[in-house]
């Protein structure tokens, strides 16, 4: 299933795509996609659900984030070795681990605002995973079973606050409004190969990002399975996996950086596209 | 007022201590500490109110995490210049910021758990700073007005997570059992100056930490600020301000670390104390 939460920015509702590719409304159903409603094994509900027979929702509705109440966001930098190669950065031996804070997340067709002091912000698809049920001390082998699904994210970032301005990446990952996530929730059951899926960035109409997860260095599996080493992955956990190529960082002779105006539309095969314009904050 | 919260893990309900010390329940008032709370102006309510008119709690119940609902917890490395000078490390030209799980926060005297590949488990108190409205591009004068008050809190470290296992702080931090604050949210109002406050840790009765928010590098008003300049803080995110000097992996000849048994007993002034017996996980 294809779920989404629309509405109004705080007031969401859940819903489900039907065949046709309309929205449903899910509210009779469960009371949101969120991190209770996965902690509650509120998707077991879902089973046997007809979306046909549910209303239709009239219009074109804001689409929130993809979940809600999420506890972490969890990202993974450097994962793609054709990526890595492109920064000239040594593959890495471990997942690097980075937060980026919850407060980031948004809906993926909300503007993206570029704060006063910012002068690189950059775009970076990314294969964004939501936990299902508590993950601590998982074998690789069952790390899959812990995912509900997957999403389009957008690990929007602030390349100067990242990397220039002391120590640690966070403050570059974690400005208001740099974490789209969306338009749906993908139910893990829909998504055959989660190392198999091609992806996409372009900025201003123009392709910046060409992709497929099958380069990722440390695979979802691997991924759960390491974090849950070290701290317990919870329902409606969102993990962002790292990006390929084609940042604005990496661009040559110079980088290249978003300002007021410009564009990011970004997908994923079968998860979904996300359109951004950016605006001054 | 020092508020906090008392009762089984994950069913806290919200307290107050009168003027000898004892528990009142304070359900009547408000349904919890929480960011919910905070953000609706809740502690607006407890204005006028008389603790001793308030249902005393028998015997002595567990104190959970002195604030519930937790968006993000902010925490700033190597910010005190005696710390700093201890372990060799250049003074920051910025505060160091990295992320500490919100899964990782409990209660002030819930045992701290310790992960099963960690051998370098440490202990760090901190002045922890609870945020009370969203602050946004917020000046340095007028920061400290968005504190809605001051905890202690330990920022239990894994020192080769940290460190020897890929780039970013963030994984030795985030462990479950590593954010005990508490026992009291200390109203803002009855800290005097959150720059001169004697703190300290002991580890199994040593005395191994001593120091005083004086010698913080970047004080809360300077922290707030730096923050909000890259990203809102909300009611009810907590801002660990970083360790004074004396953490095990500082000490001479070798470094010491927590193995299970050992117990810390660590507290700031006017702000109470907390006790953890280490476990193996």
């Amino acid at each position: 299933m294809k779920l989404l939460r629309y509405g109004p920015r705080g007031q969401e509702k859940p819903g489900v795509l039907d065949a046709a590719g309309a929205i449903r409304d899910l509210s009779g159903v469960i009371s949101d996609i969120d991190s209770a409603t996965l902690a509650a094994g509120g998707l077991a509900k879902l089973k046997g659900v007809d979306p046909e027979s549910l209303p239709k929702v009239d219009g074109s509705p804001r689409i929130g984030a993809c979940v809600g109440g999420i506890g972490k966001v969890i990202c993974i930098g450097l994962n793609y070795s054709d990526h890595a190669a492109e920064t000239g950065a040594a593959i890495p031996k471990e997942p690097i681990v980075f937060m980026k804070a919850t407060s980031a997340v948004q809906g993926p067709n909300d503007e993206v605002r570029i704060p006063r002091a910012s002068k690189k912000t950059d775009w970076e698809v990314e294969l964004g995973v939501v936990i299902g049920k508590t993950a601590k001390y998982v074998s690789e082998a069952d790390a899959l079973s812990y995912v509900a699904g997957y999403c389009v994210a957008n690990d929007v970032s602030e390349r100067e606050f990242q990397a220039e301005r002391g120590g640690q990446w966070t403050k570059g990952k974690s400005c208001d409004t740099f974490g789209p996530i969306g338009p749906w929730l993908v139910t893990a059951d829909e998504v055959a190969d989660p190392q198999d899926l091609d992806m996409f960035c372009d900025v201003n109409g123009k392709r910046m990002q060409t992709g497929n997860t099958k380069t990722m260095i440390f695979p979802v599996a691997h991924i759960i399975h390491y974090l849950s080493q070290m701290f317990s992955l919870h329902p409606g956990d969102v993990i962002m996996t790292g990006t390929p190529p084609g940042v604005g960082l990496g661009i040559k002779p110079e980088p290249v950086f978003l300002k007021p105006g410009d564009e990011m539309h970004l997908g994923i095969a079968g998860l979904g596209e996300q359109t951004q314009k950016l605006v001054a904050d």
